[in-house]
């Protein structure tokens, strides 16, 4: 028996290309000989299709397009994901299933038994779990078909009371199919691929896992679908970030040794990750709401560096803008940096002063402000100049204008609302600044192209004179372990402070995350590249009281 | 048996402040001779705590509060909301428990079984479902304990596959308790008391249910708390929009006859309805987050002249500031319109011209606008511009500014972010225009405050010459009804031309609601006085291709 495992970047709603994309492909595998094709989760509407699923329309569309798939199915079987009516009299109105494909029809079908609900998942919005789970046939061999999170009981602690692979382990299966959506994040991958080993492992089965790869605004996914032995042992991963098919046959993967499963990526290894991350998803939002170029305000800081050659690679340097924005308190190395990179990665920009803005402005609310001492509010006239120019450039060209702020600052709200936040995607926002370092470091790894000088002077906002970010914060070296240990280890103050920190700065970190919900209530959509961004993923109430939580004495 | 039902604006996070609010009314009712009180769902961490409950310090907090209000209960007993953690090795870690407490401890125990997961509900993302269901005693008497979604099942055609309330009463209990924190919306109510009256009436028992009253940013709680006889029928209700509590002979209730259901509202009922809800949203957002002072933009328009009104009977008129910010293409009856209703309404205002800013910004832009035709871009530079200086007046005096929005435009997308999508709490966001008129009329009920002329003018956002929303928009009466179908009703495109209204315009506004999703990604907090508002409660997909609905040919 030949499988083929077809790992592709589904567009979400757009159920007529994902169809014509996985008729394609049968035919392709059917001509390469294979007698099975695996898509992956809800692979007809694309994951995560949200409140799409809410229209019945919709969900008429996806039965169609799975019934299409079903049509190609001529001399091969396909495995394919989308939403089916829940036909009994209680219940969410939605099952998320896995549909088994052959000779024209809907041959048999699996429905979802573990819905994730936590993060970025709110799948129980849409579907009910499944409570009876039954192998599929296929030419005389039982396949445990599963779906994504149904092997997942094993690597979570018990987080749901049934086991759908234990289940369907006692029809002594000949092999399990996982088709999934699971999502980028640095450090994801290696957790992944323990789980889906331990289930070839524990259930003596071979085990095909079909993943997802593409960006769908702010959730990434990383492809690299695997193949295991029965043994559990790794046998072979698809590309990561780009769309890959290959074929096996199942007798030679139960022959096959294995090889060693990945460890957590660190140093080089981990930026580079993070960089064909974010590579994806700015070039994969682009693509999928049809815009053609980017806009990045570029003030010689290492952010904007960063973000503006990322979306050059994502969408070629042709495809990018940048507007230089010097203000009062710019200092001249700042430009020249900013000019530097641009003229170096061969970008087109331009320079445009906020002064003359910032003199109105200022004059306009002179009146007002009188007898006030200058601060925040004058310090963000600067960046809001900056913010309104930048959205000109945007709806005057139809450019998007990427958001540069990074995790680190977006943590702590050390940002302007409607001034350094405006954007229609978020680059770096699930990135410490320590690790945007580490991505300067890839960006400039066969030759200097961010300027050295952006890489080495301390940050600053350069919103008022020999002003810099250590001014206000601990430096980021600190600050990104302690915000590392509060948001993605959900450590509390004392668990962090018994780790060698200082209490007051942690309680201080705590404070400053807590009371800049609000700012963060109306940031553009982040890629999400950690397991705890602070975009989608994170619900947190505005109005609470978070005295209990500060509290928590060291 | 003498039972207190208590409706109180618990604060979500406030621990202490809930817990001390719990103790000081449960000695109020033992003193006033109840033998027992009942809070509403979650009434120690207040609702919804959202992902304040991913932290175990947090539900210590809560865990250390219920005991403290079990603590205070001699004499009498109480039944109090709360997370209680999940002891069995599989499901999520909490449960959302009902506490029955008396003679200073925790007696039973009542886990919630029906967990929302739809609109603006994520249970399912925090609590195990319970699975068995007991009644618990008082004084020998058996009550069949719930908590709200427990006793819905019946109002939502078998959403789930259990029902509580069935299971308890095979227990023949004596009484029914309903913990609930059921959100207000304009026609939500008559609902929920038809579900109560039909759980009472179909197992026949009295039935009590105390619901959360107050704002939670945008979730708004009306209380409405009312008490049904064995035979359903409504014996009282508490007030709507405000704390209460009230004591009932369990005896006198089961033989009282009964008042009639409300209906749903319309006309001046739905306007003064939506009118209390904002009031109430307002001054607790503000309340709770420690902000005095809101700030509004004062165009004179209609939807900024009804947000001031709002604000001021929220706030007190001297905890509201108005900037009148005339532009380029301002009318001079606006000006004065904004002036009249200022001065009559005793409110403080500035008058800051955006013309020097405006100049400013198109002087700067002119060289990188050229040889273009002046559009969006050229109007959004002075809706910015107010953004700017109305930011500037909040970060200089710490003023939060109301976002004037009503839904019709934030609904199509007839905005401009980061200009008068700017500020910090949506009032109007989930008002239809049509709708704003009719709150307007009930704030001129007794004297003209808002100056008719704001009232009956064209709407126009005057950022180019003679323009108004009708050059761009359907008639608002139109636009309304169709969207109220689209959006609350769910209809789609061919059902809604099916009732009579014409193909092309309904496929031209559903196209125009998705794509302005991303607009709406960044919109402040909406107060929620509908069945579906943008806000919280919608999960649209923002790189969606939304072909397969809006083919959906009529």
């Amino acid at each position: 028996m030949r499988i083929a495992l077809a790992q592709l970047n589904f567009h979400v709603g757009n159920v007529e290309y994902n169809t014509n994309l996985m008729v394609s492909l049968t035919g392709e595998a059917r001509r390469k000989g294979a007698d099975l094709i695996i898509f992956s989760e809800l692979s007809v509407c694309g994951y995560p299709p949200r409140d799409l699923l809410l229209s019945g329309v919709f969900v008429d569309r996806c039965m169609e397009g799975i019934n299409k798939v079903a049509c190609s199915c001529q001399g091969i079987a396909a495995i394919a994901g989308g939403p089916w009516p829940n036909k009994n009299t209680s219940g969410k109105q939605l099952y998320n299933t896995a549909f088994l494909l052959y000779e024209g029809t809907i041959q048999q079908m699996f429905h979802k038994g573990l819905l994730p609900t936590y993060d970025v998942f709110n799948e129980y919005r849409y579907f009910e779990p499944a409570t009876e789970f039954h192998t599929v046939s296929l030419g005389g061999r039982k396949i445990a078909l599963t779906v994504c999170e149904d092997v997942w009981n094993i690597g979570k602690g018990g987080l749901y009371r049934t086991d759908p692979p234990a289940i369907l382990s006692s029809e002594s299966p000949d092999m399990m199919v996982n088709i999934s959506a699971s999502p980028f994040a640095w450090d994801h991958r290696p957790e992944r691929m323990r789980v889906l080993s331990e289930n070839a492992r524990r259930y003596k089965v071979p085990l095909f896992s079909a993943n997802l790869v593409g960006g769908q605004t702010d959730l990434l996914f990383d492809g690299g679908s695997a193949v295991f032995n029965q043994k559990g042992a790794l046998v072979d991963c698809l590309s990561l970030f780009e769309e890959d098919m290959r074929i096996y046959e199942l007798q030679t993967v139960m022959e096959f040794a294995g090889t060693p499963l990945p460890d957590t990526p660190s140093g080089e290894g981990k930026w580079q990750l993070l960089k064909d991350a974010l590579v994806m998803g700015i070039r994969d939002y682009f693509r999928k709401t049809g815009i053609r170029t980017a806009l990045v305000g570029l003030s010689g800081g290492i952010d904007s560096a960063v973000t503006i050659m990322l979306a050059a690679e994502a969408l070629g340097t042709e495809n990018v803008r940048a507007a230089l924005l010097p203000g009062p308190h710019s200092s001249t190395h700042s430009v020249i940096d900013a000019e530097t990179l641009a003229i170096r990665a061969g970008i087109q920009y331009d320079t445009i002063s906020i002064n003359d803005t910032v003199r109105s402005l200022t004059k306009t609310l002179e009146p007002h402000f009188k007898n006030t001492k200058p601060g925040i509010a004058e310090e963000n006239l600067q960046a809001r100049a900056r913010g309104v120019i930048l959205m000109g450039l945007s709806n005057k060209y139809g450019y998007l204008l990427l958001n540069t702020s990074n995790k680190s600052e977006a943590a702590v709200g050390y940002s302007t609302l409607y001034g350094d936040m405006c954007g229609g995607l978020s680059v770096l926002g699930d990135v410490y600044k320590t690790d945007v370092y580490g991505l300067a470091k890839m960006i400039n790894k066969n030759e200097e192209i961010i300027p050295e000088n952006t890489i080495m002077k301390p940050p600053s906002a350069e919103l008022k004179p020999g002003q810099r970010d250590s001014d206000t914060l601990p430096p980021y070296d600190v600050l990104d372990a302690i915000l590392y240990r509060f948001l993605e280890q959900q450590k509390n103050i004392t668990a962090i402070t018994g780790e060698g920190f200082d209490g007051g700065l942690v309680r201080r970190v705590a404070r400053m995350v807590f009371h800049s919900e609000y700012k963060r209530r109306q940031t553009p959509p982040i890629l999400r590249v950690s397991m705890k961004c602070l975009g989608t993923g994170r619900e947190m109430p505005l109005e609470a009281c978070y005295d209990a939580l500060l509290g928590d004495k060291p």
